[in-house]
């Protein structure tokens, strides 16, 4: 019977590695460069050898791996096709099979943003709930939906896009993906501080904001200091987040929305913010949904990529 | 092995019944009553007697049975309990195991909107897909997801809840469920009344619209007789409605949303409506999701919850 499982987080720069038992408890932890010239051809033999290296480090046998699961930087489907990861310079490829033959093990891949919903809810904020909406504060808004356990992929791998959602039809602006009004133009770190520019330049308010570099972390500790420029700048955050997020709610209605990425990090008070919006647009049956925040951090990746391996 | 299945679709007057080949096929179809008297406490036996009827007419044995699927007015989980039936007076209860105990066979409960999209997806509009999203447009907005051939239930289950969708800031009327600006407010037969009801009062135009009684077949029969007014009205339900799907789309990005409903029966024209505002809104991992028109009317709640005891 298996003992461990490999959790790989394939990111941009790096490739973060996990080793974990069936449990879930990380036995070792460890990164590998990402190697992307040549089209990233030697990516996944990299890290089919690290595995490979750690597997003989610790003696196992190969019945003793239950598999590899992988989290990859753009849109997979449930068989493990990726159909675009421009970051990588990938094609179109199925990862499941091409590093499946380079170890001899069962290999699940996802989105890397789907994969760490998986995690969140193995071992982390969403920890004991099978039906969860994960929604990535970052650069971006992204979202991993979780229905009975299993992860949404989508039929091109572009489900719990939630970022793309169109809050907003007055929005001038375009976003990254072409549109105007998505949810990412607001809600991810980079929105806000647009929304806080905005207010700023529409106001003569006093605000800390008025002195220094705006971040979104510069905007939530001036909201915990009471300035009320910045609260304005939240109450904005929070309106176009909430609707956003009850949108999702009509559509998945989870138990749970676990709330993560750089901007998560303000803390409690974002909860606030977006459950003040979510009520009063949400569907009665989802009224109910809780908000935590996300608590792996940069790790939720690697578990939910072991997790993705028992699914 | 078992050869037929039932499928059984109640309704607050009728309980619609059919028999089914294990592929689909209706061998039979017939109704009986609803008897909602007694806070609906004769439904599930009544429901129970005509199955056993129907078997010993066709003298099958127990083991010839796969099972019974039954679609309730109602929020159903994905273990068969259904939190609340106003309609039929019923409380909080498993119907899977009630069902289950009268008549000795598998029974599997689907939320009468989700096991709609089920059929159309079997038999249907939707046939050949497994990523599906049907629409419901009727009295109300309803909605049914599929992913990957299994129905998505939610939480508690209100999945596929899209008519309360969020999709108007400026609405001054609340929708039935007490929340302003919902899908369903557009969007149903009676939304598309109402957006026809406004467009007359606040135009001088012609139409033929201003003689006889609006409905939301009148309405498109003047769309499709040129009526410049009722055209207007077109445009604002497809736009309200295409926005919304997109917004459906970047939650689960399916391969096909499949439109069914009383207004549905306007045909293809509906379509082109819908399309035209669900492109520019929608993510482009979503943008080339199809439309179909559904094509098992009534009959789709047999279909799918035969289909359910498969699944």
């Amino acid at each position: 019977m298996a003992k461990v499982i490999f959790g790989v987080d394939l990111g941009g720069t790096t490739v973060k590695l996990g080793l974990f038992d069936m449990g879930g408890n990380a036995l070792d932890k460890w990164e590998i460069p990402t190697r992307k010239e040549e089209n990233g051809r030697q990516i996944l033999p990299d890290i089919a050898q690290s595995v490979k290296e750690k597997v003989s480090e610790k003696g196992y046998a190969g019945s003793d791996v239950a598999g590899i699961g992988i989290g990859v930087p753009g849109p997979v489907d449930s068989a493990g096709t990726i159909y675009k990861a421009a970051n990588l310079g990938w094609g179109v490829m199925n990862i499941n099979d091409e590093l499946g033959a380079l170890t001899g093990l069962t290999v699940k891949a996802g989105n890397d943003a789907n994969v760490a919903a998986l995690g969140e809810m193995w071992k982390g904020g969403g920890q004991g709930y099978s039906n969860m909406v994960a929604v990535t504060l970052g650069t971006g808004v992204g979202g991993g939906i979780i229905v009975d356990g299993q992860l949404l992929a989508g039929a091109t791998g572009a489900g719990g896009e939630i970022g793309h959602i169109h809050v907003n039809d007055e929005e001038e602006d375009a976003c990254g993906c072409g549109n105007h009004g998505c949810l990412e133009q607001y809600a991810s770190a980079t929105g806000v501080v647009r929304l806080a520019k905005k207010a700023l330049a529409g106001s003569d308010k006093d605000s800390v904001l008025r002195s220094g570099e705006i971040s979104a972390k510069s905007v939530f500790d001036a909201v915990k200091a009471g300035d009320a420029l910045a609260m304005e700048v939240a109450e904005k955050f929070g309106e176009y987040l909430g609707k956003g997020l009850a949108s999702v709610a009509c559509v998945v209605n989870p138990e749970i929305f676990v709330i993560g990425g750089g901007v998560s990090k303000a803390g409690p008070v974002l909860l606030d913010y977006i459950k003040k919006y979510y009520k009063p647009y949400v569907f009665h049956g989802s009224r109910d949904a809780e908000f935590a925040l996300a608590t792996l951090g940069n790790d939720a990746g690697i578990y939910g990529a072991a997790r993705l391996v028992l699914s």
